[in-house]
């Protein structure tokens, strides 16, 4: 199966040959587009080098695009010739309406030197950068089947054994049957609305909320509806009133550490959610993907619930890797049963056993506590830090959070946080404006910035003439 | 960040000391379920160890689920000792029906010695082991942002580029923003799904067809009309009757090596359908993901179309791997931007930049083709072989496939497909019955059988007593 390869490791100078000599064959036009490429045994002949070396150098030929293999008729110089793409691919579409698609798009699609104090994870010297290799040379020592093979429907048995452990730490006692892992967070919420909404359904979300709660409900085709936000959780009069005119079939929220404000619910809110959304037969999904940047442990709708009405969803995107893609759904063994169908038959199994397996291998041993050990650390003074650097422009916490890398801002007075953003995007900075995360439509004049991302210079300086731009 | 690790490297059988200690108290009961773990400091001294052995030991214990930590509070005995699960987790479920979900369920679920002749996948030895492990390694070596950073909206180009080649192999001419990389094959169609239909629509696929294509017709609440299904393709009086009076909005099939038949569609049935198609404005999926199974190409409704009203989808779970998953689809550009947007509102970004550096490696090196050359001729051997083993039962193929692993075999009259597939499940053989392929369910009396899947001599022996079960 691998010959080729062993001829690459014997003779890879003699491949990178032949490629050159196919290359200068095509550039002095002594074959043109359409024209077949000698023939395999005749050019190893005539350049005296093994069959097996010239399959190995067309290939690689035809992987660059220059030439194509016809199964069966040998090769064939490309009739056109791929252009350059990666700086067309790389650019960010400017022209776009400010949606809840806007910071995601942006933000993904943008180089990795550009500043993106608006994105919603952490840079690569946040993660635990040797432990995932670790993880990864491990990986390519493992069992065949984990490398070939679907992994089991409900996830890597291990890691969800593993997250066992972790949510009893949250004092969320579940059993193995009340959890599954998924493609990743997001997924997770996708099925439980896969699940549980139909067309037109309410569904209840904070305002502001992370604005992908928005796009994958529009997905969903839900009606959104939204209740105002406090430091200490929803406003719970709000609620109550929500619950009784919308009849919301499910409310989606960050109990911890809450995205984009970083606030955090307190118990008598969370008791006080429990009770109306009782009264109200609502289901809640609890994203609790920033836990693990808590001082210590806040209030939990799914602890105080036991996983009855309450669906605790997660990932380690924010914390471990967002490149390994899993995420969990920890909820009532008879919902899990059915999510579990639902991803068969939309995903077709649980997640990657590589991303399982790599993630694993990066809980077990202790270096990943350390690491959020001193990654909490790192925030805490990059939130301090940040927070002055923003005063000194006129720009206001709306608190300062006990944990995570996010600040929920105020501009000055008359400032419009989407003019910024756009601004701001002229010069290759991506920036989060308030109305996306806002179903209300009343966060004109906040931004959320990330201070992990924010030690650019330049950012600064382009930040600093969005504003002065507005406020001019 | 890499302290605990350190540790383990220098000292793990420090480590391990520690472990034991701590177990044998637990199991001499000198503590028990909720009790206080001796504080990292103390028990450092005691054993003379460094206290980061102490906190990698806690931590593995931790993982294992003997104790769990507070933060902030040290680590405690756990009130409950997880049981041992793996048995219970890797058994199938017998009692659900023989439904759409039944053959996925089973396979996958069931542990990996188990003969799964129902399967859909190849084994682990019929894999690239070796390119998979060279492209695993060479990950582990890559930029910190491949290995913690979200991917592209798009998916990673340099993979999007190599599939332009391979698209082009098969005549399919399309730019690069008509490509988009998805998390599986089956996300392909679902987010296609997604764009298109809506709860109620008709969509057409094939008698027999794909099980999963059932499934996930089921969760988008679509109306599910099939047309039968000859040696050359959809039978075309049928497809246009159909056409006429249901109105399908989609089509969902597999043109060459036709799951679950192996049938090849011919080329005047693929100019038909395409009219047909135009005149009924009907959009079509074909599902390519046994192209590379083909030992010269068939006709292909993408190339013929030319990606109008045809999308192109494909992965690589059954050349390359199952476990790194990712999949593709081409279509029209407008087509791709709206099914970017739904792939971050429902999953967060392309697939996994991990799982598709992996797959791009493997793809480049020559070895991948040499691997197929040699699958292919290997799975030819299988399935003359097995097709001659099936026939001494009286199980006759209802056609032999130019390629690919799946026979679709008749069985004696009066024998049915359902009750020997139960029958072999009582014994640990997993089945793929007929009519979980057949929407008019007309197929009880055929299998679809995995010829790479049916070397173990016992599951002879079980298929031997399942089908005299059914005789006597």
């Amino acid at each position: 199966m691998d010959g080729g390869a062993q001829t690459k490791g014997r003779g890879g100078t003699r491949t990178v040959d032949v490629m050159s000599a196919i290359r200068a064959k095509v550039a002095g036009r002594a074959l043109s587009a359409g024209d077949r490429l000698p023939s395999i045994r005749s050019l190893a002949a005539t350049m005296g080098v093994s069959p097996s070396t010239v399959v190995e150098a067309y290939d690689r030929l035809a992987a660059e695009g220059l030439v194509r293999a016809r199964r069966g008729s040998g090769f064939y110089v490309s009739p056109t010739v791929t252009p350059p793409l990666a700086l067309t691919q790389a650019e960010p579409r400017r022209d776009r309406a400010v949606d809840p698609f806007w910071v995601s798009r942006q933000s993904l699609d943008t180089d990795a030197g550009v500043p993106k104090p608006g994105c919603g994870w952490l840079p690569p010297e946040c993660m635990p950068d040797a432990a995932l290799r670790r993880a990864t040379r491990a990986l390519a020592r493992s069992d065949a089947s984990v490398l070939t093979n679907y992994g089991s429907t409900s996830g890597s048995l291990a890691l969800r054994r593993l997250l066992l452990t972790r949510l009893a730490e949250d004092e969320i006692e579940a059993s193995i049957n009340q959890l599954m892992l998924t493609g990743s967070g997001t997924q997770a919420t996708d099925l439980i609305c896969r699940l549980l909404l139909r067309p037109g359904d309410a569904v209840l979300v904070d305002d502001p909320c992370y604005f992908n709660f928005r796009a994958l409900l529009r997905a969903h085709q839900a009606r959104i509806v939204s209740v105002p936000y406090t430091p200490s959780g929803p406003d719970v009069v709000s609620f109550e009133q929500i619950l009784a005119a919308e009849r919301p079939r499910l409310y989606i929220t960050n109990s911890a550490l809450h995205n984009p404000t970083g606030a955090t619910l307190s118990l008598p809110t969370a008791h006080r959610l429990l009770t109306l959304a009782a009264a109200h037969d609502l289901t809640i999904i609890e994203d609790d993907i920033f836990s693990d940047f808590e001082p210590e442990r806040s209030p939990r709708l799914a602890a105080l619930d036991g996983l009855n009405r309450v669906i605790r969803i997660g990932s380690f995107s924010k914390t471990l890797s967002a490149s390994v893609r899993c995420g969990y759904i920890a909820a009532r063994a008879d919902w899990v049963e059915h999510l579990v169908d639902l991803q068969v038959a939309t995903s077709f199994g649980g997640p990657s056993p590589v991303a399982t397996e790599i993630i694993a291998k990066v809980l077990v041993g202790g270096s990943y506590r350390k690491h959020m050990d001193e990654l909490r650390q790192k925030l805490t003074r990059a939130r301090r830090d940040v927070a002055r650097k923003l005063g000194a422009l006129g720009i206001e916490p709306w608190l300062m959070p006990r944990g995570g890398f996010f600040l929920w801002c105020r501009l000055a007075d008359g400032q419009d946080a989407t003019a910024v953003a756009r601004a701001a995007l002229e010069e290759d900075v991506v920036l989060a404006p308030g109305n996306v995360f806002s179903v209300s439509q009343t966060a004109q004049n906040f931004l959320r910035f990330n201070v992990a991302h924010m030690n650019d210079l330049r950012m600064w300086d382009v930040l600093r003439r969005a504003l002065k731009a507005q406020a001019g």
